[in-house]
């Protein structure tokens, strides 16, 4: 490696997500193999513009790899968003002779670095962080494989009681604009249907879905339902809408929140934070600028930013049709 | 064991909890070691009436001990509240030549047995089955031990995001006559405020108690809130509340629901039902009756079941104390 | 799909694995989708030749996608290596009017079914059910996930008692050919050092970096060690040998054994299974046969039997260099 | 509180156990409460000797309640049992001004403390903290609860294998002197047959007992064996013993080992840790000594430390019974 950076920052911006912690430790001691200094800044953007910062040695990251939600703490900054926010921001980095930085966040936070990049002509890298995995560049966001775990346990409890029951369950997940959690948890959790955005199911289809389940003898039913689901309905509208058309339901709701966001993380985001780390600071060692790091098709790589925040992370069709098949 | 007794059923009523299996276990092991039939009763009283039974030997019961929910399903029956339903029940147990049962469930559940037994001078006993411990006459419900162990699993989650952005969360637990969940886990999760039906904190205080809990430099908080809460507000409008009277904190809200019922039992509950079981057979082998099994003083112990059913749990108060001690 | 197979049979067989359950699940939900009849076979290839048959529609296998284990059990089958077995294994199959068989296992049962394929022109398909992921073809056997978290979990748990009495663990993992438990999980740990059976590290080198660790401030070193690592010492000889060379270390060792191999699967192992399931049975029904399921680069995919047979899984030397820099 | 002490000292010593960072935090906040300085003395009584002292407030232990391990670490010292040592430690504490110690640990802490308190006149009061529970004076003691669990899902992933496979597990839990674990554990997890130190089962009876499980149709067997139990055999011996006389068995060993240890504290241990820091603190304000904090009955209670040390911690009896009845 033969750049001249000497001193790099690592920030985690937006949503925290299991795995950041591991991201950061990962940056901090590729950092210190590379005898690079490195600054970790507080609370995302917020704290760049006012120069939180916090020098962070192979030891600042000891047992911490294990821990949900951000060290380093997380922010959404509007301030970023003005150019005289930026103009601070780049002032703070200076004084401190910081000459890069990785930004741990989701599409906001790669947009606000990739602004920042150009205007300050500044080295910046991305790691995807962030339970949708609704990021383009990465088959895997950090914290969503976590997420899938944490969704599909409290949907097992769930169905204990269910079953106890013969109840119908709509439980709503994560995933405004993306479905990825809803299907992967609802082929998980062996879900009766899965109502996600990217496909209308319509309501018709969903009753005569629920009927189909109970009359094959399914002694419980259990919908998964992602926050922006195409249907349009709440779950607990959803709810009301089967009470009146299927009598016979005994009709429960559940909104998993926030649970979703914490947890210690899985060995998948572990590695795969540790993997981005190293890849996010030897990239910016060989001169490289304005990437997100990612995971695909078994290798790490890296997208262009814009590509990373322009891209659509597309579902995945084939395992719809395997969620149809399982739910014979 | 001297009595008559030779065909003993079961039935779980009421919500489902962890531990009914590991109960059911116990009862129909019970009745193996001395040599009694077993029945298995689904669906509560609801089967009961139905005449939804099954013989049940050791061999029936293998590997449910670590399952939650009830193998034998659960549901509230309103025509076992009848007189005429009580009659339909009791020939249907003639029928199969069962001479007295075991019902593991809560209050209303015991209510109904007692009524039974009085009617037919049927040999009943009670288990109580019940997450919400709210019950008189033992200090540990079956399932109350892994409710608080996925609650404050569940908070433990919450609480890494809370530290990330540093917010204050809302969470509600069950409890709507009780608040030993709240209480509990409360301290457990190390919740900052707890709001329980026994005890009005008043807004006021809440508020003080937050702010006093920010000045101190804690960079999260967390309010666990029993459904039944003195205060009277959801946990949507304490949000609101708050976010009105105190705008610097950054509020967000979670309801934990369905998952607190579910989920595999702890040792603990599945070595208090394999106690329980034990006593409830003995003692119908005994001559006794119309008592609920109970562990108090850390010792099995038998109450009548119109003590259980008109007695109070009390909220422990020294408990409430050294929670107001913990969140200095 | 225009294949003539009306009655397709399966199995698992070696090693029992997370994810079987969900697997054979997804075979038996595929046949039922194309109304093929499905055959569950006790006991590997041991039950084939008994004829251990049992009929298996969509709801034989409700609520078995979250359980350990299979509940077809299995065996290694000395008799099916022998033409005499695998004869009488045809003849059974022939009598219940099976046209196809998928085997969930690893590499012997594969050859296994290879074999009886050639001998009797009889359609096979494998699914990789193997905690050790050391199968050519697929980037992940099912169970490799689970219990690379459950060997993540038994090591954070280790951690805790390792630092509070600044002590050396060596823990042993599964893997005798591989090391990719070892690895994965050392990564996801943050284990101070690495043994596994692809590599030599050495024992000076072993020391030298255990000394490195503890003067840099560690304290505490976990040391993962493959139960077939090339240094070719078990774990309680590398005890003995550090705590003769380095007194200052208090030296502990733990087998992590079998609790590897059960557990509730992971999501992933979970999806995984049930895209192989459905991946197998439409490739019998399209006329394939003596293949291998595997999920590569992000897709299902197909290998030759022959080919997973005798190609080996490559460790990861990214993921080892990866390591390297993590330890720093 | 009328008491003058001013600043109290907190440490945890011997074997570390879930539940003591609850234990740090309880004295902590509870000494804050009460406006009395507070001091974590690292390494137990090692760190007492060599002055490595750090001052607490209610800030320094947040977010350690779900913490496995101790954050002062733990120590076993020889020195202290000199009179020497512990003059040196009297020396330190003096230095520092600390009037009175909380130690968390087991016997031999109690002893090391009692023998301090009567050399110097120094009040001290102590937590049982260990998982084995084999205190006299609490039927808890701190850690006891979360390694009942650790080990009960240890065995329930062990089962999962077993009953695959139609195998014999012998699983070594720890219990030198007590059999609390493997009694608990083994009835939570169904085990077939149970070996403690405190009763002598004999090894034909448990030859008869596994094959009585055998023929009753029990496709798997479990026996739990604590460290010492009386049958004076190692699980390796005991699986040697069994395949001789039994051969029709697939024997299998495992060692839980450390894992027991380690690990989040479950609900209970966590207020059970809160309640005895307060009673601790509380009782030295009010110029008490000597004692042990246990909670006896269902109620916080104190044991003279003398009688804690000496007396001795009964297997339950009853429960024995309760596990004979469940293994019909």
């Amino acid at each position: 490696m033969s750049n001249n950076i000497k001193k790099i920052a690592v920030l985690t911006s937006g949503g925290d997500a299991p795995g950041m912690n591991a991201a950061i430790r990962s940056v901090v001691r590729t950092c210190a193999y590379y005898n690079i200094e490195c600054v970790g800044i507080y609370r995302g953007y917020e704290g760049m513009i006012e120069g939180d910062f916090k020098h962070m040695n192979a030891r600042s990251v000891n047992n911490i790899i294990n821990r949900g939600g951000t060290i380093l703490k997380s922010a959404r900054s509007k301030e970023f968003r003005t150019e005289e926010g930026r103009k601070k921001a780049y002032e703070q980095l200076k004084a401190e002779g910081i000459e890069a930085f990785v930004v741990i966040g989701g599409d906001g936070s790669f947009t606000g670095a990739m602004i920042f990049s150009e205007e300050f002509n500044f080295p910046v890298m991305g790691i995807p962080g962030t339970i949708d995995n609704d990021i383009y560049g990465t088959s895997f966001t950090l914290g969503y494989d976590t997420a899938l775990n944490t969704v599909v346990e409290a949907i097992d409890k769930i169905r204990d009681t269910a079953i106890s029951h013969n109840r119908l369950f709509f439980v709503e997940v994560m995933g405004r604009d993306a479905g990825h959690i809803a299907l992967n948890t609802g082929v998980g959790a062996g879900a009766e249907e899965i109502l996600i955005p990217e496909e209308d199911l319509g309501l018709d289809r969903l009753l005569e879905s629920l009927e189909r389940s109970r009359l094959s003898g399914k002694s419980s039913s259990i919908v998964l339902v992602a926050e922006g689901d195409k249907i349009g309905k709440s779950v607990f509208e959803l709810k009301e809408y089967v009470e009146e058309n299927l009598p016979d339901y005994d009709v429960r709701v559940t909104v998993l929140g926030h649970i979703q966001r914490g947890g210690r993380p899985t060995c998948f985001d572990r590695v795969l934070a540790s993997r981005m780390g190293v890849k996010a600071v030897e990239s910016l060692l060989e001169g490289k600028s304005n990437y997100m790091v990612g995971f695909i098709q078994d290798k790490i790589s890296l997208t262009p930013l814009d590509k990373a925040v322009k891209g659509k992370s597309e579902i995945d069709r084939e395992l719809l049709r395997v969620s149809d098949i399982m739910t014979t």
